[in-house]
């Protein structure tokens, strides 16, 4: 790196690396005055040709690999997106001493203890603040900001997509299928929308702030899953009724006995913070021995918010290669893998929603299957039949249970006369510390 | 600084001073895992005697000069408050080359432009994270995280003590008086709470804010400043009715003309993230370019979370004395004064309070004045009379009005037969971008 210049690569032209080039050739100057370098966009990685594009005097290259290999290159950027491309990309580009900025989840939850401990060993950063809930900067609250507290608790709305789908349900009482539709034609759910609804986007992402809440190694096996597809109308519609809001939330929570760390559908209270997030906005609530709790919204994803993140990175890196401190907070070696809590052994209260006939005993049966069992019943309603049907749902919410308790409580209750296969679990969430 | 050693001074052991302490003795391993060098707490600066305070091993001295003397010390942290002993405290220890760290709004606001070049002209570091917002760490995302942004809003509830109250009156309809002394019995307002009321703290960290977002120098002077004591719980409600929530905010914002520095009540539409939040905790939205809005809420005072901050700026400096960047994001000579736009110049919506007798033509001859000034009415309501009282109440709000058209306005409509010379008018804001 020269004293006064930094040069830039970018692989990846998609909307982040458009509006990353977008952001260094448009504000150098003040970018120059903020960080006390030059920025200067080399070299691009692009694999396919794009007439349009303005690359400004930078080289172009087709394959990426390209970049790892240009000796001019101070700062690699990836956002080329998956994990094995990107993965060579990045390792080759770290062995031959250059700084890494990317916005890749999957890469960095799957292969970042490996690339992390590679970076340190040859004197390079790699930063990911992009990676994260796009334009929040979670990463360095948790990694700078947090560093005088022990942190106890993050929780997040951390896939966009899935929130504007939640809120659209509830809002409107539109079905899943559609406005899944719609956030497609919208562009804010990929073709295949499959890591969104099923939970594996944001479990990528709550194993990264995992790592850097609780000094634990990145386990992309850590994450208990559930999705938002099985979520009904009704369901949110039932929730609001008794004060909740249903919102898919990352969950990593430091226990005497280990850590948990799920991403499903959750109520939370609506006079929570995070019950306000609305639409495609990402939300992160970050709880601390010192500071208490913290919470930071934005937009957590689309091409410039991201850019923002990637452009950060680039200034600190500019700033003092080193200077912001270890990716996670602390040296990968200092890493120190902790327990584990399985779903099934951690305690919540519960929402239930069973379909039942309405008859007499059908609700005496429900209830004793529930004490036989220690389960405590915090409020139960019986609601007016759906349109149509003659079963009534009954709705009720626990005390606090463990998952593996309320589990075969259901499939009891599910396997009595008169009560339906089908049925609603969802966790209660109401952060109270 | 010693290579592996950071040795710190600590100045004023009220409730920060201690839990930052606390922070250091307590958490010293994980300090020194997260920053790489081992903190020590070697010299405390304690006014009065205080027998029950465990300062550890460290040196105590009832004259906190002779921190700034002590060759021993890297970091003096400045929790004395006030802008007389700590203006000379902090300027004689950074010419004896510490590094400082301080929560100290006042003093950076009135004297940070001197001090924040001495530093650099020393080649040491000044950190305030916990200046402004307490716990929340608004300034490292002002500094560092919005590097690729040009910054155009920054808006703030930044006096946890004045939401309280106001949250109480908007709330439970308690009266300011009532809810004052009750926030002075629970120590959140100081014996003298003057500056909580009438807007000067607000302001000091506004100023602080504004010279991050806008790379302006300091200027204690540029806030407009209108503090929460004229509220009624009547105007509350009002707002409330309409959709309302009254803050008390610290606004600044980049105009074409120059920039806006506020501080005053302000009705913001009950939908936005800044309207939900209560009670003593702090929130500051941050609008850029590239990542659109960003709100940070969190706990504004408080020792344990302001300690949080001052530890957060002591990690940095551990890391890399210089690696977080210029103080104010730009070194002191590039920052660059803007013109201010005054009050009177700035236009928005409006709510107008008046009082009226309920006679024919007092109404006519109100919105006459108004469209006399080519100012346009949204709303419009008459009220119920208060209780025991036979004038009526008319709420109004206007479209897009400047400052000074509006005043001139309700001057005259205040003249008039039949209306109260007592009235009420405050800004509106959509924070629409």
């Amino acid at each position: 790196m020269s004293l006064d210049t930094l040069n830039i690569g970018v692989c990846g032209v998609g909307t982040v690396g458009l509006a990353t080039m977008d952001i260094l050739m448009r504000q150098a100057e003040v970018l120059e005055a903020r960080s006390g370098k030059s920025m200067k966009l080399v070299h691009v990685g692009a694999r396919r040709e794009h007439p349009d594009h303005d690359y400004g005097d930078a080289r172009v290259s087709r394959d990426v690999m390209a970049l790892a290999e240009d000796p001019e290159i101070d700062v690699l950027v990836e956002l080329i997106g998956g994990t094995s491309a990107a993965y060579d990309l990045i390792k080759r580009a770290i062995q031959q001493g250059k700084h890494i900025v990317t916005a890749n989840k999957a890469l960095i939850a799957e292969h970042g203890n490996e690339l992390i401990a590679l970076a340190e060993a040859s004197g390079v950063q790699i930063r990911f603040e992009a990676a994260v809930a796009g334009g929040i900067p979670i990463i360095k609250a948790l990694r700078e900001s947090m560093a005088g507290n022990e942190v106890t608790e993050v929780a997040g709305i951390i896939n966009g997509t899935g929130n504007f789908i939640l809120t659209e349900m509830s809002t409107k009482g539109r079905a899943f299928d559609e406005v899944l539709a719609e956030a497609q034609s919208l562009g804010y759910a990929e073709a295949d929308p499959t890591f969104d609804i099923d939970g594996t986007d944001a479990a990528h992402k709550l194993v990264i702030l995992a790592s850097l809440a609780f000094g634990v190694p990145l386990d992309i096996e850590s994450p208990f899953k559930q999705g938002i597809d099985a979520l009904t109308p009704e369901d949110l519609d039932y929730a609001a009724e008794m004060g909740y809001r249903v919102k898919h939330l990352g969950i990593a929570r430091q226990q005497a006995a280990g850590i948990e760390v799920r991403v499903h559908p959750t109520l939370i209270p609506e006079s929570k913070q995070l019950a306000t997030v609305d639409g495609v906005l990402n939300a992160v609530m970050v709880t601390g021995s010192a500071v208490g709790e913290l919470v930071l919204v934005g937009p957590g994803a689309g091409g410039p918010a991201t850019a923002s993140s990637v452009c950060a990175d680039i200034v600190d890196i500019a700033r003092s290669p080193l200077g912001s401190g270890p990716a996670l907070g602390l040296p990968a070696a200092s890493l120190n893998a902790t327990a584990l809590i399985a779903s099934d052994d951690i305690a919540s209260e519960w929402y239930v929603r069973l379909t039942v006939a309405d008859r007499p005993g059908v609700m005496s049966n429900i209830t004793q299957t529930l004490a036989d069992r220690d389960i405590s019943i915090e409020s139960l309603v019986q609601k007016a039949p759906l349109s149509g049907q003659s079963e009534v749902p009954i709705v009720l919410l626990t005390h606090q249970t463990p998952g593996s308790v309320i589990s075969e409580a259901i499939e009891e209750i599910t396997g009595l006369p008169d009560v339906q296969s089908d049925y609603a679990l969802l966790r209660v969430e109401s952060f109270e510390h």
